[in-house]
């Protein structure tokens, strides 16, 4: 399955490779990262992204660091690392995992690494145990709205919302996935799409404005999460809020499906989640083409905070978290 | 104000002159049409729209057939033109108004001509009224959210929505816009964010995904109509349903602005209304750009239907509508 691997750290070369997501659907190229500054510009620039996947090139970005290093040019690959975006708790979750492992090093290249291959290969088995746990909740034949890109290209397993959608048709379920196509940087056409179709899942591709117009033909929504707070309230990409409240509205189940290392358990609400502001030329210019006039100006936050009265249930890789989120939550830690 | 035409009928060269919307922020362009086919395939491929403008542009359409040729001819261009685009109901009315005058006529050109400049006459004061009756919903500071393009660029006038927002700041009142990008063809961030600030209107284009991020912040939102049914159901741009609902959860006015001859008083409900269903590569590529895998397939609907619980009011040249619609819509017979 599959058919591609989203990061690859190289021993012998001291290197990470990953899938340049930026490029996709249109060319599927790898790129290779050297240097931490290398991973933090990657983060950045969102050649790779999604939340668990920041997190594991977080920490090889550390493996860099101490390749080349000290237990000090970690520390300050840390820090720039950490800069990269603010919303995704994942990359913070990692980062101080493997500062917490280089505070009690000996060997510190082998033991960071040691800890990164640890975060990835933990990743990869959330993803399958979120998968099989959710899976329970698709019954055959049902259509499924996701947004953004919340599958194998977010992780370095099979993803967690899309994780879900691979276990249920593995496990025979027919189904019809409908991708919204998450404007501005359209992760939703043009990365689901490629995964879902490279996969054999049938996929519609819909405008985000499209959702009011499908989602009272569908059986449920399945979304990622970047952060999830302690009162149930999930940080994802935007247009994630607006699509819980067309589904309240419709009475269309809506699930969020994450790893443990999306709670954020130092947060008590949504309002407490810093919002990244991108560069307003994501939405002004397309491919060098003016698509809004100069002289209007433009906001673009990243995220959206979903209020958790609107989520049915948050599929994580221990159990579906269900209403009251303060109380079952709390059991995650 | 305005600073530009949509749409102009020379009687010298018979031909009638529109600004191309296509083309726009970039490029403010005029194409001359001189044919009916012209007319049809400039409503067709989007070089003019909005429902009211569309009515007038059919009108016209007709003169030009007129000019050519003889009744027999008008008859076969009204066909034709009426083939253009299925859910504005303003190409319909128009051109069933036209055909109306048709069999009366005696020098079919010159009583077609007439009969066109009363339709663009009378669309240019029902905006002028809309907008006078609507800027008493406004109140001095407002934040407004807008969906596609409503405004001058939509009719042969001031607008309908932004035709309030345009009276409102003449009688003094500030206020801010937000302004829907509106996918796939991007008339808001194109064209609305294009004649708001060039006629000085402090705007703000987000994404169609960002509306669940700024409802709650705005004091109202006003879009236009393609058609309205009996009971108040209304038809308009793709993502206008989503946002109703969005402003509904966090108890946002939500209006609706349109001439008389937007409601189509022979369909009962939403349900009847027919929607356009427009070419997937309207998505899957942008410039030429392949922004969705090619073995996803793509739902691409024009327009959808807002039931009208959703809807606050529906301001018109004559007074504004409001619940119960079914008796209060019958009043504008």
């Amino acid at each position: 399955m599959l058919g591609f691997k989203t990061i690859d750290y190289d021993k012998n070369g001291n290197k990470v490779t990953i899938l340049d997501q930026t490029r996709l659907p249109a060319e599927e190229v790898y790129l290779t990262l050297k240097t931490a500054e290398d991973v933090h510009q990657a983060i950045k620039n969102m050649n790779l992204r999604g939340a668990p996947l920041i997190g594991v090139a977080a920490a090889y970005g550390l493996v860099l660091a101490a390749h080349q290093g000290n237990a000090q040019a970690v520390t300050k690959a840390c820090e720039l690392i950490q800069s990269a975006r603010p919303t995704a708790v994942n990359l913070f979750w990692a980062t101080e995992r493997m500062k917490k492992r280089l505070q009690q090093a000996k060997d510190v290249y082998s033991e960071l690494l040691q800890e990164a291959r640890m975060i990835e290969q933990e990743d990869r088995e959330a993803c399958q145990k979120i998968g099989s746990l959710g899976a329970e909740l698709i019954r055959d034949g049902s259509k499924i709205m996701v947004h953004c890109n919340a599958g194998a290209l977010a992780t370095s397993g099979i993803g967690t919302a899309l994780g879900i959608i691979y276990t249920a048709r593995q496990e025979g379920k027919n189904l019809e996935v409908y991708s919204s196509e998450t404007r501005p940087l359209l992760q939703g056409a043009r990365l689901t799409s490629w995964e879902l179709t490279k996969n054999g899942v049938e996929t519609y591709t819909i405008c985000d404005s499209m959702a009011g117009t499908f989602m009272p033909e569908m059986n449920m929504v399945i979304v990622g999460a970047d952060r999830i707070a302690q009162n149930g309230d999930v940080a994802n990409k935007i247009g994630t809020k607006g699509l819980a409240i067309i589904a309240q509205y419709y009475r269309v189940p809506f699930y969020v499906a994450a790893p443990v290392s999306t709670f954020d358990f130092n947060i008590a609400s949504g309002e407490q989640i810093p919002i990244e502001a991108r560069h307003e030329d994501e939405i002004r210019k397309f491919h060098n083409k003016l698509i809004v006039a100069r002289s209007a100006r433009i906001c673009n936050p990243a995220f959206d905070v979903t209020p958790s009265e609107l989520i049915t249930g948050i599929v994580t890789e221990r159990f579906i978290v269900r209403p009251p989120y303060d109380s079952n939550i709390a059991k995650l830690k």
